[in-house]
């Protein structure tokens, strides 16, 4: 499998220089692996911080900025970062007003923020955790006991952020931050599988003319395979698994959100396919987000996630933001 | 090869009725396969408009906005749109300012869009015209005489558009943006053959670790085929192609652009290396934009646009934007 990289070594620090040149707004610390943004701390501001694996960009890194994440840690692709990297992060962020972890659910990230919020307390920085889980596809999976956390982690960063951005104090940061993920479902399909840099292959076998429904962001096993389907048949299968784990009672966000490989021009049928389903389902729709946000290296294939929101998530989730992959209002 | 889609032959107004769902700022006209930012005619502005074949995106329809452009018309995947479209457009956007035509330089989108300025103007339109020819890798190609026009689209796009929303007359939006493409240079690359959903199949043969050096944004051969190249080559290659071609005489801005399937992840380390290799010759960085914006389906690959800028130039590449894919200060 051809890549546009060096060497596999080295994938994760070169992404980093490239970040550094093109967002001048970003500290990006390349040895240390640690982004955070120029103007941290901000003072009476909870600082967010998130991390994992490299190979799901624009996340966690390209939501830095004001409005969002504080600071991001990426790990090796696919691989947990290292506690030491939170706990950089924390104290770089801190004004005093405490840090707010957010973690996907996956064993080794869950184990490594726990041990860099003890690093972070022990310091003297007051620490939050949420924890994001709304795969609903499996219960658990190749890396995680319980739920897998995948595109529910925008939306919880996104409003999460904007609460800290005005000032809320870090129970009230966290205590919305998990309103937004126990508010979160999602769903994703892969068409093919994903290589990373460090085996050279696909990490698993995907035959020509079947896809997998219910796929993790690390190539992770589904539900099922089935023969390939429609674009319409793939929107009610995910959408209705959506639908059978939560009951709406009021209007979502939408993400209709890309796995790499697949191109916006189908990702925008897509999301035309996926607003059928939801408008004969009798689900409002408040807002829609399609692109790819929460990727997983060259898979091609996407998934779908909705939140749902009341007055007050709503009106975090318009608030502004100026981060590299998602700008509004400033 | 699977693709997330219903037929091929309703993928563009699948993905219009996707866009359409996801923008409410746009006037996405299915049926005419015309997209106009809803506030359309701007009272004063001169009026962009480009368009071309799908399978870019968010090329163009993810730039129209305030502070770029006023229109897009999208042909079918990899094919002009007719003539019809763009007069459409141009009707729609003229606050009696006058339109500017953006054409990326391939025979059909000439013939079409000089075959729409005569309707436009049939109609007391008044019509300006920017041909954008920006590819250094071949004199003459597959669909074009002389140069092909690819990344500096988006350069002049940005640009021509923040003069038309200062209220710039029509020739002054026109000399920019010409002025815009005469500053600007690019070069791509794939590592992986497109595929059309029509076609279903690659549109032309790339063997197992080779790449090709020059390639259009429609597969169209380029300079040479070469064993697999590091991301550091690959920079040295394209940007000393484009320096062959320019002596730029101040700053300049760069667009590191994914071709669609290439992961993010990969396209910020080769923003790295481009960014060595323009050290190394000694050009400097004004601003730099890393991401997919003019793409070929699920081709893998990037390619490098640099646009030489004055001070004039920078500031109307640093005004507001707000539309689906650049957004920034509202």
């Amino acid at each position: 499998m051809k890549m546009l990289i060096n060497v596999p070594e080295t994938v994760v620090a070169d992404a980093l220089r490239g970040m550094a040149a093109a967002y001048p707004d970003l500290n990006v610390d390349v040895e240390n692996r640690v982004i955070v943004r120029r103007d941290a701390p901000v003072a009476g501001q909870v600082g967010l911080v998130s991390g994992g694996g490299s190979g799901h960009e624009p996340l966690h890194g390209g939501f830095v900025g004001p409005g969002m994440l504080a600071a991001a840690c990426p790990g090796e692709v696919f691989t947990s970062p290292v506690p030491d990297q939170m706990a950089r992060a924390a104290a770089a962020v801190d004004s005093g007003a405490g840090v707010l972890f957010v973690v996907k659910n996956y064993t080794g990230d869950v184990l490594n923020f726990d041990m860099a919020a003890e690093l972070a307390e022990d310091e003297g920085i007051q620490v939050g955790k949420v924890l994001v889980n709304d795969d609903v596809a499996v219960t658990d999976s190749l890396y995680t006991a319980g739920r897998r956390g995948t595109g529910a982690t925008l939306f919880v960063e996104k409003i999460a952020g904007a609460a800290a951005a005005e000032g809320q104090p870090l129970e009230r940061v966290e205590a919305i931050g998990r309103q937004v993920n126990d508010s979160s479902r999602s769903f994703g399909v892969a068409l093919s599988a994903v290589t990373t840099p460090a085996k050279g292959s696909p990490t698993f076998d995907l035959p020509p003319g079947e896809l997998e429904l219910g796929i993790g962001i690390h190539g992770e096993p589904g539900r099922e395979r089935r023969p390939m389907m429609t674009s319409g048949e793939i929107a009610d299968f995910a959408v209705n698994a959506i639908l059978d784990d939560m009951t709406p009672r009021g209007p979502v966000l939408v993400l209709v959100n890309g796995m790499g490989a697949t191109p916006l021009l189908e990702l925008f049928g897509f999301n035309a396919e996926v607003q059928r389903v939801l408008a004969e389902r009798g689900v409002a729709v408040a807002r829609t987000l399609v692109g790819n946000y929460v990727t997983s290296l060259d898979m091609a294939g996407a998934s779908v996630t909705l939140c749902q929101v009341d007055e007050e998530l709503l009106r975090l989730w318009d608030a502004p933001v100026r981060t590299p992959a998602l700008r509004w209002g400033m």
